[in-house]
Formats: structure tokens, C-alpha cells, sequence
């Protein structure tokens, strides 16, 4: 995605080989119309399929998801995060390492918004390790619901999560990937390239 | 707002006198087009101000607060929650009070966001005792922004957050306001009640 991708090159600061901050648009101040654009570009990829509910994960997850939600009609569920729950009544869980914090969170989704009957789409503001996705996968599989595929804003496509993902047969649509981070500089794959 | 009230009487779940649960539309599950209603009345009321950002916390703000900003052309900066901060540099930071979950958070905000030139206004899911807006208007005071006014969606009229804040001369918007939630019923203040 064109905008996508030049707005990280402007505006994203590579920290590190593997770290890239997007602070400035996605992950604590938002650009409302690059989220919408991003949201459009998810309902073009995933047009061939009918999709009942959108599933996140708070906090960058959901403006693009509130937006796809907004242009195919369907609502958003996202999954909270807190370090360990006390009330797990009714509530579909699963756990979540984030290597960049260093931190396990247990995610959590109430039973009364996803279930048998559900096609869902799993939306994400970086896939890296997978760990995200994977949390939300298990929640799904847990409501019985049917995954029709994912969509990420930005995959790190040199570390693993999106290629043992896309192994399983999952459907990962990424709007930006990234080859590497080598030398401060962004480099993306291709669409197609992997 | 009449659609946000229809909604709040239908789906909401009234668990005590003082609690209402709207977990189907705005804080675990969202309604994407009641959320643009929602963003485009704060649009329509604040449409007298010049607005340059707009201010809100994780994760519930985040839909209306997106919505909005589209609307009016302007960014949107969420606050982070967290139990304590690691790392303080290059940060606005403030205390919140969570009288329901009974916990405060450390909220804070990049100095990169935020600055003396712009003109904020605050948005955020609920308002009860004040706390959230309170820990916002530190950080938007400490940036030395200006802020317009607030955006809340639904205001719990019989808590003294919204009496308090409009005293010290704040100008709040409340889509909602709630007069009583006695008996398990949902009882609301008209447009210019208090």
C-alpha cells in the first residue's frame, strides 16, 4: 500500500535491525485518514469473502479495524489485555508474549461477542513473532468461529510469525512488509515476494 | 443524541445504580457506524473551534476519537495506561484514579505529540468522577496546549465529574447524560438539563 509505505519511510524511526517506531501515525498518535485508507485496502483484499466480525486487539489494533468495520458493516471485538486476570467467567483467554517488552499479557474476550456462528477477520497493527495473532487464533478456536484470514498494517517480514503462519494455511494479507531494517534504512518486500 | 440512547436503552446492562455496562457497542465489542454518528456530532457541536489535536486514552476513546478526527482533518493522540512507568523521559505523564476497577494508572503522553501551539479537545468514553478528563487536561496543561473543550459519549449526570469540571469553566459535551440508572432503568437528562 503506496501511502502506507511512504508515510513509514517519511516519518517512521528505525531504532535498531529489528525495531521500527510508527509512533507518529499508528501506535500513539493516529493519522484518521491513513487508518481509513488502510481499512478500505482490507475490505478490497478480503472482498471475496463475507466476514461477520472483526477481531483486534486494544490499542493500535483498532482504528483500522473500527474503519474496515465501518465499510463492510460488521462490528469489531477487541480483545483486552491485562497481566493476569482475576474474573475469567465467561470470557474466551489466551496468553501473549511480546518479545519487544519482554512481557507475558493474558488476553481476554467476553463469550457474548464471538461464536460458532461467526466468520471472522483478526486484525493487527504489526505482525513480528506472531505471538498476536496466535493469542487471537486460540481465542477464536475457542468460540468455535471460523477464521477467514488476517490483515495486518505492517509485517516485519524478516522475522518468522507471518511465514509459520502462512505455513498453517493461513491467509495473511499485510499491507506493508518489511525485507529489513539494516543501516536505518527501510526496505520492503514486493507484493508477491516473499 | 437520540440513535447513541436508543442503543444505550436496548443493549445497555444496567448491574447497579451506578454501573451500566455497554460492552456491545462502545468498550469490548463497537458499533463502527454508531461510532461515526458519535464522532460526527462532536464534530457538529464543536464546529465554532479550531481544533488541532485531539486528545484521548486507551482503548475506548479510540473509535469516536478517530471518527472525529477524520471528520475535522486533525490527529488524534491516545494517553497510555500503565500500573507504573519505566521509563518517564520525554513524556507528559499524570495519575488516574480508577474508582471502578478500583486501581490508578499512570497515564502518559510522547512531548512529541503535544505542544503550545495546538488547540485540543479531549474525548473519551465515559465520564463519572472526572478522573480521566482531570488526568488529560494535566497533560495537555503541561504541553501548554489550550484546550477547547470536552467530548464525552456518555456522562453519568448523577456523579459530580461533569458538575465539577463545568464549574471550573470547562466546556464539556455529553452525548448522554444520565440522571438515574434506579431500578434498572436507564433514565436520562434532556439537552440542557442539569
Amino acid at each position: 500500500m503506496k501511502l502506507l509505505k511512504e508515510k513509514m519511510v517519511k516519518e517512521g524511526k528505525v531504532l535498531s535491525e529489528t525495531i521500527l517506531k510508527v509512533d507518529s501515525f499508528l501506535n500513539h498518535q493516529i493519522d484518521p485518514l491513513l487508518m481509513k485508507e488502510v481499512g478500505d485496502e482490507f475490505a478490497n483484499r478480503y472482498a471475496d469473502q463475507i466476514i461477520t466480525k472483526i477481531l483486534t486487539i486494544e490499542s493500535s489494533g483498532i482504528a483500522p479495524a473500527t474503519f474496515l468495520g465501518l465499510t463492510i458493516g460488521a462490528p469489531v471485538v477487541f480483545a483486552r489485555k491485562r497481566k493476569s486476570l482475576t474474573l475469567t467467567d465467561h470470557l474466551y483467554s489466551s496468553k501473549v508474549h511480546s518479545f519487544t517488552k519482554n512481557e507475558t499479557n493474558e488476553i481476554s474476550v467476553s463469550k457474548n461477542f464471538l461464536s460458532a456462528d461467526d466468520n471472522i477477520i483478526i486484525i493487527d497493527d504489526f505482525l513480528a513473532n506472531g505471538e498476536a495473532v496466535k493469542g487471537l487464533l486460540d481465542i477464536a478456536q475457542q468460540a468455535g468461529a471460523q477464521v477467514v484470514g488476517v490483515g495486518i498494517v505492517i509485517e516485519k517480514g524478516f522475522q518468522e510469525g507471518g511465514k509459520l503462519l502462512r505455513e498453517k494455511g493461513l491467509r495473511i494479507e499485510s499491507l506493508a512488509r518489511i525485507k529489513s531494517l539494516a543501516g536505518g534504512k527501510i526496505e520492503f518486500f514486493e507484493d508477491g515476494e516473499y
